[in-house]
């Protein structure tokens, strides 16, 4: 069984600007990805773990497969390539920015009996998808991929795996909170060494700089 | 075992006045009470299913409990009142606008054999706390909920429920999609029915009124 990893590194995670610089922002894009892809590993679930990258990055146990590609393209090259290579194992794909997966969400998905196992992000996003048969299935990412996988998955044993901590992708400044309140792994060591904390105002909750 | 849902029809759900007018937004705050309570009712798992509310409603199965205080004050009276009246069962406390909530999600919480077990809402909230012994246990809302349940809970077992669905309470408008996205109750036909869909533009999510 493997899993990959789509990741971009140049220009990451561009609407935290407002409060994270480039250089911080592609940090907290590796320790994110350093989360995932360690949480992979100890799952104990893949004899691979790829990353697919823009951009040579080094992360422990996991290759790298370096690519041009947007994401939808690179990833359904990748399922094509595993069919052309008569490679018939399951594949998970994986989001680089939701580093409060954990070992057991890796471990409840992949010992599923679907053919498709599904955990959505919010608003209508797909952050993991394990494919049992690679050839019978594609991407396609961006707006409402959840309904679009569902859709391309028709004829198949569809679940939908229901996780906050795969629903929690980080985007937005807001979202960094969530790494602040349930982050045990190195996204949230990163943030409060620069000086990211949680702030509570009015009963809401957000984070400032310190 | 007993449920306990606290609810607010008056001006309810007012970040949502931006596309919902007034009594939009109550019929909405009702059909998502509709959800909530038909869930559990549906689960099998409670003797007792109690509407802890500031104005009468009827909702099948349940009963409704008037109150005036505030939340918090309102859910720890209902507490203490249990204790007074030796009542020592199991509470499980769920909020009235989380329409997403499944009959298996409800089943799993009450099967934990952890004190407490709490389901993170976004942003810090609590929206789900099952209080396996309601004397050892007040609730604490507002602001960063989970971790100050987390401190009330310091001497108890706790177990913290990863559920996307559990996390998802409706507050602002962007809110709606999930229930467009991921909804099969009353909450979903009634935004259909007043004409409430999904929006997708440029690789993003949203809602609009046709």
């Amino acid at each position: 069984m493997r899993a990959v990893i789509p990741f971009k590194k140049s220009n990451a995670k561009s609407r935290l600007s407002t409060l994270l610089c480039e250089s911080e922002r592609e940090d907290l894009a590796m320790s994110m990805l350093t989360d995932v892809a360690g949480t992979l590993a100890g799952s104990g679930c893949f004899d691979v773990v790829d990353i697919l990258s823009t951009s040579p990055v080094y992360i422990e146990n996991t290759n790298i497969v370096l690519t041009e590609m947007g994401l939808n393209e690179a990833l359904n090259e990748y399922l094509r390539q595993m069919s052309s290579h008569n490679i018939n194992e399951p594949v998970l794909i994986i989001m680089a920015d939701i580093p409060l997966v954990s070992k057991k969400n890796i471990q409840d998905i992949v010992s599923s009996r679907a053919d498709i196992v599904i955990a959505p992000g919010r608003m209508g996003g797909t952050n993991t998808i394990f494919i049992r048969k690679p050839q019978s299935f594609h991407v396609d990412y961006y707006g409402p991929s959840f309904l679009k996988h569902l859709a391309i998955a028709k004829n198949l044993n569809v679940e939908v795996f229901d996780s906050f901590n795969l629903s929690t992708d980080i985007d937005e400044v807001s979202d960094l909170a969530e790494i602040l309140i349930h982050g045990k792994g190195y996204s949230k060591v990163y943030l409060e060494r620069i000086g990211i904390s949680l702030l509570a105002r009015k009963g809401r909750v957000g984070v400032e700089r310190l």
